[in-house]
């Protein structure tokens, strides 16, 4: 028997195995649902997505599944500053780059894009999802709680996760330091609050009431009883569904998490202008040995751009941003359901040989 | 029953577990006996103990307990280059601290001592320690393995810990990114190789065939429980034995320790020129914001060692190098041999729960 937890019984799913909300295209519906009819919960990264197409992804997700699921956003961030002094800086540190894949000089500056959080949180509400997840910080979230969610706040310290108690939230995220994407910090450094599982776990689970699931280098059953015997009560995978054919990951993408090792990524700002943990190579290298400053989040991303674009039509691996947690090397390519049945396997599997 | 581990069985211990050998007092001789007369494995940090120091330690441990120990050394390194202008530079940063103290400007460069490890490792061959470790690189060892020495050797990424397997270890001490103390990198970049327990073992295991003991971020039976979820055989505990009454450790570092939270430390290099994980504070932040380099290892330490003293004295600990491992908020003040117990009881406690 899988260990019985409070997670699983919050999320009204059979195993207490989240399916991580990647924005930009990796959490397909098909990919989604998968992870819900096996047993887990499926979660739409939905921070890039304009209202309208968030409630088109909600319906076809809710096509494929009659399972629990669920939605991630950013919480509002402040609005990012348009220094036009960085934006040359940087543009003159990528001159060359651009002049070798053929690229003209960006014109003027980026600008912010309106934030759509507030819709997006409608639509979530009105559509009444399953699961309510989010990021970055704490957005308002009461119309999606009254509207029956179960609320999931992301903490990468014990003293983020006891902040997210207090706002009400059923259950919490630990971000580990060696979770790939995004850092969901909001109350410390991004620097200091790179903490690893083994150490961050059992110091969030001392500290607040509601339970805890562990994201970061959880790519197999090993990763889910290491969670559990901290006192996890639950698990986010986001690397392990990469290599699923239904995730929307690109084929250069895959190539690299599967030739990947432990010591093949980095926490750096330079692809969107928030740290986040991707593979390096050598766009990071580029920037972090010129000493210019990236842009604020989204404007590095955007000012960007044009060149991941033409590195992924050149097959550059190493100009891409391709998010991988430490665990990237052990990447399987199974499908999604197949993959959720495998992780419990092993995992009841791991326990059964602890306990002889 | 605890579980059966090859590293228990390796090491003649009754448990897999080892307490971290950390230099610099810290590993008393009453508190390396009172963990292996307790069935755990106690460690002389012997690093920068001169040859005959440590023959009279090893004598002192023997006198105490008739049960297996460890002996731990660094690897030699490069000869550190004295940089006149790095040295001037540094000085000109902590002139306003030295002022603030009442310390005067140091007159001179340090001068890198004459390695010793060769007679630190006959020393240890001629008296056949039951157990020989290293950090740092790959000592020759051959000696101390004929004389019957069990050998470990420290890693910190799954390509060093093949090279350890290579070159004859016995087993691997892998070191998580959330260990306290000088990072044992010798392959990798130091920024890379921080790499979580979560992720880290499971691809070390994968890749050697001797055992494998986790370093790092573990403070109770959660943590060992969880190491061997993740397939380690064994587990070092370093910041957990520092708050046993046995330890060296001096009391402005046992309450920093025992004061603190997940984010507050930071593995730096400003204390002794190598990266090591030590509890934040202000000369942290007065070295990394000026932007000058810190001194090779051993350099830097003795070029503000006089700073560490007056710190001391004066009770300044935002100034003093205080080794911490992530998991240092949890460190309990009970004595060695209770201390191992209490581990053991936890570790099994938890595997119950598990298995329920």
């Amino acid at each position: 028997m899988f260990p019985a937890t409070r997670v699983a019984e919050l999320l009204g799913t059979r195993y207490p195995i989240v399916q991580a909300p990647m924005a930009g295209g990796f959490t397909t519906p098909e990919l989604v649902a998968a992870v819900s009819n096996a047993g887990g919960l499926g979660s739409i990264g939905a921070a890039l997505l304009a209202p309208e197409e968030l409630r088109d992804a909600i319906a076809v997700v809710r096509g494929l599944t009659d399972k629990p699921f669920g939605v991630n956003l950013f919480a509002p961030l402040p609005r990012a500053e348009v220094d036009a002094e960085a934006v040359a800086a940087l543009s003159a540190v990528l001159a060359p780059l651009r002049a070798e894949l053929g690229l003209p000089e960006p014109e003027g500056a980026p600008s912010p894009p309106p934030s759509i959080v507030t819709d997006q949180v409608a639509v979530a509400a009105e559509e009444r999802v399953p699961v309510f997840s989010f990021t970055f910080g704490i957005p308002p979230f009461e119309t999606v709680k009254e509207a029956g969610a179960v609320i999931l706040g992301t903490a990468t310290t014990a003293a983020e996760a006891a902040e997210l108690e207090e706002q009400g939230v059923d259950a919490v995220v630990v971000q580990g330091s060696e979770a790939g994407g995004h850092r969901g910090t909001f109350l410390s450094s991004f620097d200091q609050s790179l903490v690893g599982g083994i150490a961050l776990v059992p110091q969030v689970v001392d500290r607040v009431a509601v339970p805890v699931l562990l994201a970061g280098g959880i790519m197999d059953g090993r990763g889910i009883a290491a969670a559990l015997a901290l006192g996890a009560e639950g698990v986010q995978l986001g690397t392990a569904f990469l290599g699923c054919p239904e995730s929307g990951t690109p084929e250069l993408h895959r190539r690299a998490l599967a030739g990947s090792s432990d010591d093949a990524t980095a926490v750096t700002a330079v692809f969107s202008g928030r740290p986040a943990r991707a593979i390096r190579g050598s766009f990071v290298d580029v920037i972090e040995e010129s000493g210019v400053h990236p842009l604020p989040f989204p404007l590095q991303g955007m000012a960007t751009m044009d060149i991941r674009n033409a590195a992924a039509a050149d097959g550059r691996m190493d100009l891409l941003f391709m998010l991988a947690g430490q665990g990237a090397g052990m990447v399987r390519s199974l499908p999604a359901g197949e993959l959720v049945e495998t992780l419990v396997h092993e995992t009841m599997e791991t326990i059964r040989e602890m306990s002889r």
